[in-house]
């Protein structure tokens, strides 16, 4: 499962760093906490975020099921490609929030696939 | 542990389906991302979907605790009775928002005791 | 593993807390749901759930991972950390969000530490 470990320790610094951009943007822009509207720039980033913490909160329990009930490297090769998908998502995001479906598609892509295989695998056994 | 498995993907899918539903809200309302305000129809599924992320955070955690230190089918069946309860949250919140205490008491109170449950139990654990 | 469920417990339930508390303020001063603003009160103690929750996505999977593959007692150690680092962010923060840094980087130290310990001995792991 180390394969498994490294993919959820990438994507949780991801998103950490996700994190401390929007931070950084609120120093950048003044935006005062509490508040959490502000320029484009502070609120795109505070969206990619967002949004890259519920499709983490799906992700990572989806890469475990998948891992343990049919392959941990399988898994882990999805899951990269649900951090590159993550990537592209905020990089279209940043520039222009229309252009986000490409990277939004290929992260929910594979955690679909690691969520429906899992489901099919364990019903699968089940049936047994 | 594939009852606990099965729950966990049915209370993913769930989430998974009230993220899709918020999304084609914002293309019907044509409420343009990064923006987060729009129409009551739009806000309140919005808000069903935060919330339930809020209450998955949780249920997920509790739900594998509960079953590892107490029993796993008994766990399955509490974890069921949260995924009804965020049914009746997401059908009544979207008829009206004052309406939303049945559901959410029903998935709250589901969460709670597995939480609660676990906790006795590990503490019981500890102290033989 | 019993220090790694209490201490998950334990996050668990300070984020209910939080959770209630933000309902308490919305019945207190009459911020109806979906709405999201109302008085400063009331969005202190959002922004304190909601960041709150974002923590606690990368802490409990790093501390898993820290108590699996460093070592659990510590981990609980580090976690316990955590849990009070989130008390002083919220106490600082209804008083005053300018003031919410020591418990953030309370917080946040201890999550970080856990996450790259976990990497670190993983990597290390897999390179004998």
């Amino acid at each position: 499962m180390e394969a498994t470990a490294i993919v959820t320790i990438l994507a949780l610094l991801q998103f950490v760093w996700f994190a401390i951009q929007v931070g950084s943007m609120r120093v950048k822009h003044e935006v005062k906490a509490p508040a959490m509207s502000g320029p484009p720039e502070f609120e795109r980033m505070m969206r990619v975020q967002q949004n890259t913490m519920e499709q983490l909160v799906v992700f990572l329990p989806a890469l475990w099921l998948y891992a343990y009930y049919v392959n941990p490297l399988w898994g882990a090769g999805i899951g990269f490609v649900y951090v590159i998908g993550r990537f592209v998502y905020r990089a279209a995001y940043l520039e222009d929030p229309a252009k986000r479906s490409l990277g939004f598609t290929l992260g929910f892509t594979a955690t679909a696939t690691l969520l429906v295989w899992a489901l099919v695998a364990i019903s699968l056994d089940l049936l047994r």
